[in-house]
């Protein structure tokens, strides 16, 4: 592929703060943006992410109250993701969940198990200092993030808008989320960010960032 | 840009464990794949990362202590590239930093500063609970995550292969790099992953994924 191409998406892409109502993302092409999430890297390979795109109007209004910086969004996105974490119950070395995860999905041998087990105690343990339910479930956060990226730059290569959003009330929303009315586990998952698709209705403001020269240095 | 070709990216993209020592990344390559993480996004915009690519051997070898994960990719990788998080002094609402960057970086008008920085204390203080030097440095850390993505996968698209680590004892690693050789200012910053950059020496592994029916649901 071509630097020049890739760069451009990188230009292309802006924090879209309003999307235009009346183009929506084929689903052709909204499935190749997930996709790019669903093939995304984690730490060991965990994957700890469940996305939920809601297209309900109803809820998205609903989602208005505590996710002060999603209004606009909520209203003219043509699709608008929740990234769904897992909990630190699931993500500790020795859960139930990774052991079945590493067994039953990564289908890894019995002694590649007990390796990786062990590698991640002593990194959630000792390594990376993850002692409290706090620092795991950062810790698995932070993996989120590396779908949020390629989704937006894979959006961005086919010619696709988008938002990330922090603005949200975590705990209330996580609340509205544990709610009959969307049915979500959140004992089992916390809110990462929420993430909306769709087509600009306004041009990009200019893209300041800081030089190379300021970014990187050389050893 | 095709669908397809992006893809093909992904499933290209490993972790690979080795690399040809005999292939060495053209400088207008690197060069590309760096400007693909200086151009990411960031929450806020606060860019909060400084990326260091150690070359020197010497240096490679050092960081194998602490480094367990990462030996053989220190010493068969093109390029190696620690990242850098900012520490909560510079990331807090009310930081000099932040009022230095967006000021004279991010060049915009008093008052819009001012109602960024009402934003960004309302979100660490309440929407987030970021109310511990940890909890500041882990969101900071998560940004970082974003850049990482896309060097990983735009190198994946000019067919060179990456591996992303976090198999690292932080504190120690950390320490050494504050160390007169490495001269890197650790009561600024702290080390969020490192990455390396090279040419796959043996063929990667089958790729495993859940289906998408486990990675997304619609509401």
């Amino acid at each position: 592929m071509e630097k020049e191409k890739i760069l451009d998406a990188y230009n292309f892409r802006h924090a879209c703060k309003e999307f235009d109502v009346e183009k929506k993302i084929s689903e052709e092409d909204f499935k190749f943006i997930l996709e790019t999430g669903r093939l995304s890297p984690s730490s060991f390979g965990f994957e700890p992410w469940h996305f939920v795109v809601v297209q309900n109007k109803d809820k998205r209004e609903m989602l208005k109250e505590s996710a002060w910086g999603a209004g606009p969004k909520l209203d003219t996105a043509s699709h608008f993701v929740l990234c769904l974490t897992l909990r630190p119950k699931y993500m500790r070395y020795d859960s139930e969940y990774l052991d079945d995860f590493l067994r039953n999905v990564k289908k890894l041998p019995e002694n590649v198990i007990g390796m990786m087990k062990g590698f991640c105690e002593n990194f959630q343990k000792n390594d990376f200092d993850l002692n409290t339910d706090r620092a795991i479930l950062d810790w698995t956060t932070k993996q989120s993030y590396i779908p949020l990226a390629n989704m937006i730059t894979s959006a961005a290569m086919i010619g696709i808008d988008s938002c990330p959003m922090e603005g949200f009330k975590q705990k209330e929303t996580e609340e509205l989320l544990g709610t009959r009315t969307f049915g979500i586990d959140i004992e089992k998952y916390s809110l990462s960010y929420m993430v909306a698709f769709g087509y600009r209705k306004n041009e990009a403001p200019q893209k300041i960032r800081r030089p190379i020269e300021e970014v990187v240095s050389w050893q």
